[in-house]
Formats: structure tokens, sequence, C-alpha cells
């Protein structure tokens, strides 16, 4: 692990040209009955990464009941959910289509069509995605993690990637541990004089 | 329900302007695991509407397997899944993109992330979206159907609703049978002289 | 007069250039209450236009009630009305995006919200804009004028300027009769050698 | 009413992830006649909210006059409006196409074409549609309100949908009062484990 | 002109909704041999108007010469102008996209056919176009100013309605002078309860 | 030149992958006081290329009264050409834009501002461009060159290239006669082995 | 291998909802030395697929030599260059934007800097990639292969690849033969009951 | 030379309607093994030019292994090399797509298949571009080169490029020294009266 943290300090040297003066917008789209958000917020405070988060309102109750609240009650479920759905697609897709980077978290129980949607929407506007799921339902995400750049497992690899993404900054334990192997050890140099 | 009758008749002595030149590209998308696209296709041929319908490949084995097929297998499920749904994507977001209407399909087996998906690919580009589900996922549905146009529950309707679409054609029994009344009869003329 | 049928002659003998193999869109937009559409599409049978016309459903009951008819009526106006014109939707903003020429008709009678929708839709997508109207309602239509491409009092003026764009085609008679005076003639030749 | 009162609390703990820090632009379009603009500034000013709003010119003789009196007269009245209508395009235009979302008032005198124009070109770019009007004139707006999120009655209710919308707070008495009834509480929860 | 000054009161008290905190970028395109930007820009400065201007580059010989002095001198002339000119596309194609409003100036001298360009490039943008020439050259312009917003005579003009489009503020003095009269005056109210 | 018929008839036996199924859109813009047009129409015919040809009228008191014909006369020169070159607008935009290649010509007479807002309008939706004029004016035109794929001066010229662009044939007499040299035997091959 | 023969079989009454009545534009860039686009054609012809294949001009002298040609010679390199290689460009920008798929072709000679700028102007307009080259080269490509829908080794594997994407059609021998097992088989279903 | 001297007088005083105000962002894309980007960033700090530089991930091993060290190894290398691209990719097309100018710099070793990528994806996004090579390449970079704006052969002429673009700055020293004569004088003015 030595050539590891080689580079590490290598890296601290070279940081320029990365773009630290940008604040990168990343709109963070899914479940919402777990902490994957707060974890994600922690891991970017810690690192000081000049990210401004972003998401759809995240208590359930008042996305199902905001329209009814403020405009009244409807009779039928489809005409009240459509009242408050519409309200919330203000706020959703306008800070999604104004993100640099869209995340979406997928877990293992729900439908969570939306998040599925927003994955879509995100695609076809050329978003950057970056998709958040256990392993064990990747086949099921499989056309959508086709169209997303990193998949992770846990929130703090979208972190990890973050840090990378905007400073370089890798993390100094790859998730292999020591059995990391760089490419150019394990498989040669891929870029021969042409 | 006389005047549901009389209405028939006026509509088919005045079709002028309806779009009958135009060949209207439907896209279905969702659930395989049904026979709605058939119900569509056979209805729409009843009809004789001018409709060209596309549709991702259904044969679930083969749009599993396709890229390991041409281009070799992959150790890992990730990456095997990802040969073949690149693959698949290429005709699917051509087709998407291309066409006038998507119709997406939600059943209440399975998840179907790449259905909405599809839907949230198809708002972002604007297109007119129709969702077909069962009533009673309407509410975990509730963000993609705030943006689809129609939604419906019988594959029936979507032939309904693209033949009065495309021709101005009604069905002659409404939904509600007999106790349909038109608004105007309930309601009351709703566009006074301003 | 001479001077104009002299003109006439000159016109019909340099049709070079022009664009008859294309088929014109064009989507008319607007009142139902009188036959305007009818004179325009006479019009353009009699000079044998190479126009396909377009438009929204014209049977006023069924645009109000398609929603119902097909999905099933609504306890509520709003509900009712949004049901219908969202089916309506997918037609007119189809057609409306894929036409060449938008035009869009108003009436002295009734408020025509969904008129000046379209024509905002239209501009918005910078499709070339043809408003008709009587010549009493034009200061209330002023921002709407502001966006056309020409203004029209009466539905033969929307056909002659179809004639005109298309083919270069100018009526015998010119709308101020034996007043008329061409430009060059009443205020010399504007384009001065540089 | 004491739920309501805990998710109030509730609400006040769990921020995170609003968008605070966006300062959001609102167009406000349409009707000039009543005070409804101050309404809605007042209302956002005492809760705070971020928000910058713009508008079109407000005085009515200016925004007739203003072409004649920096260009000059003109003899005919659709010169003199066109000149008029044209300069105030430019701010209009402008304002509304960089606007986060777009609010259209209308009201029951007067047609108000250039206020169902401007709905049109924001529904035409995509933008967020919130329309203000009394019940009483629905009908007639079916079209408009179909590409709208959401559709109000009152000024403030466009002020609590703004605060709901960025901040995620909604508004202490609901509409309909003590007869409020949480969705979940009357329909059941929606999102079954799938 | 008692009724004039009474609005310019009226107007300084109800300012509310302009966009004074928008700053305002203004492309100013065209003839290079006469002082009309200084006086733009002066006019500006002394009504403190929220604008930042921009330019081509200004000295002629520079903007011939950039390519060969960088980059090296060119055996023939269209070489050696293809260079400059495209090394000085970078600023003017970049300034011009990026501004909210684009000014283009005409002189009775000289082709500048570079000016022309730049008007066809703004509007296929959809930007808002000010045209700016002597009333003598206004025919052989007809197909640049029907794409123009507002055709201005003399420069103070230009400063004038970009105080009306920022500020909603006009000349105490109209174009006309004593001979000015309000359209509602001359005209009457032209806009009838419906 | 042996070399030169040698290629000739390489090229008849390679054809494969020329695009011969595709119409090519080819729109005209520019001077309408020479035959240039007719040139270029005989030369495509001649060839047999696969090209549909389109230009703005070119009737000049046509295109001058058009508007004042369909719509009536008005009193002043700017108001008269606005309503004749918006209707003109119509076309010219509409097959602009629906064009693969725009060719603008320019002359030594005339200032044809219109033939450089065309170019700029063009050059901004990146339309391929072809400017064709007398060699004495290519300074006064280095910025429209700049945005030009290709400049030439004369017509048969436009004929060449598009016969190259769509076929990739080539003329059997270069430019320069017998003094021409192809590149690789002049300068060498270009392009070693990586 | 029994199972894929039944697949094969159960593919050939399934072809529902393929899209045959559309033909697919599908430009095929970059290297110029093997035949690798005659394997493909014939390989597409021998399928019968509804494919239209266009290219570059494939003649390298004439792609040098055009603009010499026609337009006369340079005396310097880069003017040579730059004046062919600005008339390839209308051809090739304009088949590349208008096809449904674009493929792109390295070879282990030369550096074929075309290709990969055709890449990645391919996919900043979002047309789907397939990439074909020898897998020695994959590393050097890493980045281009990124934005790629399908990397192929062998120009038959493009022929399969379109075969299946737009027939569903699969060839009856996967690449890896008889140790080819489905992934259901291998690894079991991937999309359990939610 | 005096007439140089004379210029740069002229130019310090005539400085108004430059962007200074504007903090242009420059994406410096390609070769990664000389120092040419410290080169430019020393160069813009010595003339305290308003330029942000963002650049791709400089450590080519990180850039290569990024991906295996946050999400895990992979087995074959076109997997590890894909899933360190995407990631990548989300830094490079965003500080891309959001530059304001392109730098992309070809050397004489290594195929640099993403630096032609890059440029592709820039001329595609309408990205003023400027290559950087030493002239021996250039032929083979000659449709590269015919969709930049400059083509540069030292970083210095970037730095000078920039100077010029934004504050219209020109070097005291021209390329060709004291053999530099302005056009003006070597051919006459340009652009005589109309």
């Amino acid at each position: 692990m030595l050539s590891n943290r080689l580079r590490q300090i290598q890296r601290q040297s070279i940081r320029a040209f990365n773009s630290e003066a940008k604040i990168w917008n990343v709109y963070l789209s899914g479940e919402i009955h777990s902490d994957w958000r707060s974890v994600i917020a922690e891991g970017l405070q810690k690192k000081n990464l000049p990210v401004r988060l972003t998401s759809p309102n995240l208590i359930h109750e008042d996305s199902d009941d905001c329209g009814a609240i403020i405009l009244g009650m409807q009779e039928e479920r489809p005409s009240w959910d459509r009242l408050g759905a519409r309200m919330n697609d203000i706020r959703n897709k306008t800070l999604l289509s104004q993100a640099d980077i869209v995340v979406v978290r997928f877990g293992d129980k729900y439908r969570q069509w939306n998040a599925a949607f927003d994955a879509g929407y995100a695609a076809a506007l050329g978003k950057p995605l970056i998709t958040l799921h256990p392993p064990e339902i990747s086949h099921m995400l499989k056309e959508v993690n086709a169209s997303a750049n990193v998949v992770c497992e846990e929130p703090e690899q979208v972190v990890q990637t973050l840090a990378y993404v905007i400073l370089g900054e890798l993390p100094t334990t790859p998730k292999d541990g020591d059995r990391f192997v760089p490419i150019a050890d394990r498989l040669g140099k891929g870029n021969p004089n042409p």
C-alpha cells in the first residue's frame, strides 16, 4: 500500500486546475425512509467540499397533503394526489433541472417509482447521474444504471465520488483494502507511444 | 342516452381538419408479462387508426443476454447487465425520442423501474404521456401521473384515447354507462359571453 | 392598375425556386363558433395549394366531455375539465408543435383564452404566427399581435398570405383596389446603390 | 387538529436540504387593475422568503404610449400599439424567460389575452406555472389550467405555495379548517411495501 | 402636457416589481466610426442604469491584424482576414450569446455586413434586438428591422428604451414634444370590458 | 494531369456509402439582380444531383408590396416595409431553418444587408454555410466568411462543391488547371503511422 | 445449447412491435484503410435490414485535395488542409447529425483524430454510439468508450448489434459458443416480485 | 515598428466596452505529460486576466484507478477502465459544458483520443475552440482544426489570444518580429466606402 500513500502526497501538491471556485449543485432524489442524505451531508461537511445539496420535500405526510391543505380537499384519491404531486413538481423539477449532478437512491423496500422517474428525467436532460442502492437489487435497476455515471452501494461512496470529481481527492483506503493493485501494476501501462 | 347518439352522428359529419394524413408513432413502454400491447394493437387495427406502434424488445431473456451473446459473457452480474442494457438502450431511446406519444404500463407485480425511468425520460423530452395501471397502485404512481396527460386503467381506454386524439371519435358507450350526463347538462354552459 | 396586371404576368413566368415540393403544415387554432376554417380550406383548395390543415377537435361538447366519457365522470367541475383538457392537449400540442405555420383566430365573443394560450405557445417555439380577428379588438390583442408575422381581418387574407408565402402568388385585386400604388411609384426606389 | 400541530413542529426541525440559498425568480403576469401583486409581495416579505419578484410594466398608459413617446407617434392604432408592445416585449420576455416560476392572474373583467399568451409562452418553455383566478371562470380557463402546476383562487394561496415549494412550510390552518383530515387518516397509507 | 407630468409623478411612486436587482447585459454591435457607443454609455451612467455594456474590439487595425500579430502573417488576404476574424469571433459570439439585449448600429457609410450578420445571429438565438440607424436607410434594412423589437434613429433613444425597459422610466419630453397626445385621449380606451 | 484522370476513374468505382438516397435541401439567399440562381439550378440539373433548391421570393416589387396588397396600404414607409418584410419572413425563415445547406450570394452593388442577416441566422442555427462573391469584396465580408464552410467566387464552384459533398464527384479540370499538384506529391504524405 | 435454439424459435414468432417500418440511418465514421464498411454493408444486405448507410468521403486523396481542386491551391499546408476539411465538414456533420446511430472505427495504425472527434461530436448530440476497434487499444480509448453504447471488436458484431436493435434478431451462435449460459441459468432470475 | 508602438498606446486609452467584469471560464483539455497548463496559468497571472482555468484530473494514475479505488476492482480491463472513465466523465463534461472557451492540446506522442473527443464534444456544443499543437502534426489534425477558432503552436500564444479576446491587448512584439507589416500598409484599406 506504499504506492497509495505516495500518490496521496503527490495529489496534495498538484491541485492546480481543480474547480474549487465553483459551487456544485447536487440534487438528492429518492428514498426518504433512511438517513442516507444526512450521511452524505456530514461527509461533505467533514471534507469541506463546495457542494450545495438540494432535495425534494422530505416529510412524507406534507408531500401527500400539501395541495389539500393549501387549495382544499378533494373527494377522490387521484385528484387529491394530483393536487399535491403537481405542487411538489415545482420544487423538484426546478432543483433537478438546475443541478450539476443528480444522485438517486433506491432501497429494497417500496417501489419508489418517483426515484426512477427522476433518474429518467435527469438522463434526458443530460445530467451526470449517480445511483445508490444495495447490490441485491442491481438487476432490477439495469436500465437505470445503464444511464448512470457511477453506481454506488453506500452513501460514503457518493461522498468519495464527489471529492474525487471536484478536488481530485481519493480515499486513503481503497474499497478492496490491501488487495488493491493499481491497473498499471497489474496489467501494464495501457497507453503505449502510438 | 339519446343526446349521446345524436352527438355520435354529428361527429361523423364534421371530420374536417382531423389529422388522418399523419401516421402517429406511439411507443409502448413497460410491463412485459401480460398481453396489454396486443390488446392495444388489435383495438387500433379494428378502428383502422393511422398508428405505428413500437416497443422495447419484449423477450425478457434476450434483453438480458443480448450483450453477452454478441459481445461475450461477463464475470459479474453488473457488467453482464450493463452490456445488455446499453445495447437495448439504442433501440429504446431512439424509438422513444422519435415517438409522438409514449404509453407506459405499470403492473402490480415487479418493480418496473425501467417503466418509470422511461416515463421520466419522456416527460423531460416534453412527450405526451399516457400511463396505464390498475387503480390500486395510483398513490404510488402519483409523481409519475402528475406528468401524464391521461391515466388509463384498461388498455381499451388507451385505444379510445388514441381514437379520440387522432380522429375525434368517442366510444358510443361512456365508461359510466347510462349514468353519464354531459357537463353542460349537469352544470350549465361553462363559457358565458365574457 | 395596368402595372399590377403586368406584374401578375411576370410572376407566372418566374416561379423557379418556389417550394411547391414541400407540403406546408398549418395549424388553425381558436374560435370554433364560425366557419372561418372552412373558408380557408375552400380557398386553399381552389388555389390548389400544397397545405395540410390541422386543428383542435372542433366539437365543443366532445372536447368538454371526452375525458369523462372515456375515463369516467368527476364530481367537481375543475377535475372534469382537467381530465378533458389534458386529453385534448395531446392532439393540440402535438399538431401545433409539428406545424410550419400557426394561425390563431379571435372573435369578438367569448374570451378564447385557449386561443391566446396557443399563440403564446407558438411564439415561444418560434413558429411563424398569423392572427385573424376583426379590427375592433386589435388594441386588446396588441401583445399577441406584436409576436405575429401577419395580422389578418378576413380568412381570405389568410389564404392570400399562404398563396404568397408558398408560391409567390399575389391577388389580382389589391385590398385597397384602384387606390393602390406600388411603393416604388409612391416613394421612389428604396434601395439606392449602396 | 392535534396531528396538524405536531406536524408543524416536526417540519421546523427537519429543514435540511431545503434550498434557502437559492433566490427564486418569480414573474407575476396578468391583470393590472387590482392589488394582487402587493398582497403577494407583502406575504412573501412577512415570511422572509428568498424570492425576487418581477412583472411587466404596471402603468397601463405607459405600456400603451412608451413607443410613441420615445420613437414618435403613429397615425394608425395598430402601428401605435405595435410600437409599444414590441418595446414592452423586451422586458416581458426577458424576465419571463429567466424566471424560475411564472404566476398568471386572470380576473373576471377584461379579456386579458396577454395573460393567456404569457401562460402559453411559459408552458412552451417548460416553466412551472401557477394560475390565480376566481373559481367562477375556471371552465373558460380549462386549457390554460391543464398546463398549470397549481391553480389558486386567492393571492395568499400563491404565497403559501411558494413557502411550501421553497421552504417546505405549510399554513397552520388548512383551507378547509377543522374539516381537514390527512389522506393517510382518511384512506390509509398509500404506499404499501411493494 | 399636464397629464404627462402627472404620469411622471405616478411612475415614481409605483416602482415596485421592476427588476433593479438584475444587471442587464447589452451587446453593442456594428459601426465603429462614430461615437454612438460613448453616447449610450454616458446616457446610461447619468441615469445610473444597471447595465453592463460589451462590444466587439473597437480598434479597426487590431481587429484586422490580431491573427497575424499573434499567429504569424499570411501570404494571401483571405487567409490573413480569416485568421483575424476567427479570433475576433471568440469574443463577439461569446458576448453576443450571453447578452440580454443586442443593439446593432448601421451607418450610411460602409457596408457593415458584420453588423447585419450579428443581427441575424441574435435573431436566431431569440435575443431582443434594437437597431439604430438614420431613417434614410430604413428601406434597405427592412428585413433586419422586421426582426427587431425597437428601431431607433438616435443613440439617446436607445438609452431611453433601456430606461423604460428596465425601470419603467419614460422621458419627460416626448419625441413629438407638445404635439404628443396619449392614445387613450386620441382614440379612446382600447380595452372595453369584454 | 494523368494522376487526376486516374483518380477520376477510381472515384467512379468507389461510390459506396454516398448518400444518393437523401434529397438535400439547399436555400439560396441574397442578391436578386443577376442570374446566379439559374446557373446553379442548371448546373445541378446537368449533373442530376438530388438537390431541392429554395429561395426567398425573387420579384423585388412583390416582396416590397405583398403586405400592402393583401393587408392594405400604410401611410409611412417603415410601416409599409414592415408589413411586407414580416410576411416574407414566414417563407424565408421556414425554408432557411429546414435547409441542409445555406448558400448566400453577395454582389458588389447594393448593401444586401438581408443576405448578411441570413448568413448570421444560418450560422447561429449551425447550418453549413457557402458564401459566393467576387474576390474584390472579401475583406468587407471577413466576419461572414469566418463562419462559412466554403467561399466561392463563381456559381459553378457552388455546383462543384455540392457535387463533391453529395456524391464525392470532383471536376476533371482543377481550378488551377495544369498547374495543379496534389498535396501528397507536393508536400509528402501528411499522416505518418502514428 | 438447446435453450438457445428454442429461444430462436420463440423470437421468430414474437416480432410484433418491432420497428421494421422505420429506415435506420447509420453513419460509419473513422478508419478508411481497411474494408470494414463493406463487411458491414454486406452483412446488412444478407439480413435484409432496413438500414441506410452513410459515411465521409472515402477517397483519401480527394478529401485532401477537394478544396484545392475546386477553389484553387494554397501556398501553405494549413490553409490547403483547412480549405478541404471545411468542405468535407459539410457532408460529414450533416450526415452525422441526421443519423440515428453513429459507428466509429479505430484501427491500431494512424492517429485517426477525426474518428475521435466524430465520436465526441456524436456524444454531445446524444446519438447512440457504437465503437469498433481491436481489444489491444481499448485502454487508450477508455474516455471514448465510456460514452459508447456498444464496443465491438469485429464488424460482424456491428451487424449483429443492428439486427438485434432493429429486429430483435440474435445470432444462433453466441460469441462464446457452447460455453454460453444464459444469465438466468447462471445466477438466477434477477427480478423477484418486488 | 513605430506604428505598432503607437497602436499600443492607442489601445491603452480605448479600453471602454471590454468585458473586464466578466470572469471567463477556460477549460484546458488534452495532453498531461508536459507543463503547458502551468505556462498558460502563469502567463494569465502575469497579465492579471479575469480567467478561471479548469481541467480534467491531471494525475494519470488517479484517473485510471479512481473507479476501482472507490467502487472496487474489476476483473477485466474494459470494465476497470469504464468504471474510472465514467467517473471522470462527471467532472470533464460538466466543466467543459460550462466553459466559455475550450483549449485542446495535442502532442506528438501518444494518441490522445480523449483530446480529439473533447474537441468534437466542444464543437457540437458550439464552444469557441483553441487547439494547441506543434506544426508537424497539423495535417493529421485537419478535421479538428477546421472546427477551431484559433490554432496555436505555443502556450504563450494561447495567453496572447486570451489577452486579446478579453481585453483587446496585443503583444508588443508580433510573432514575425520586425518583418511584420500591417495589412492596411501592405494591401491597402480593405473596406472602401460601399
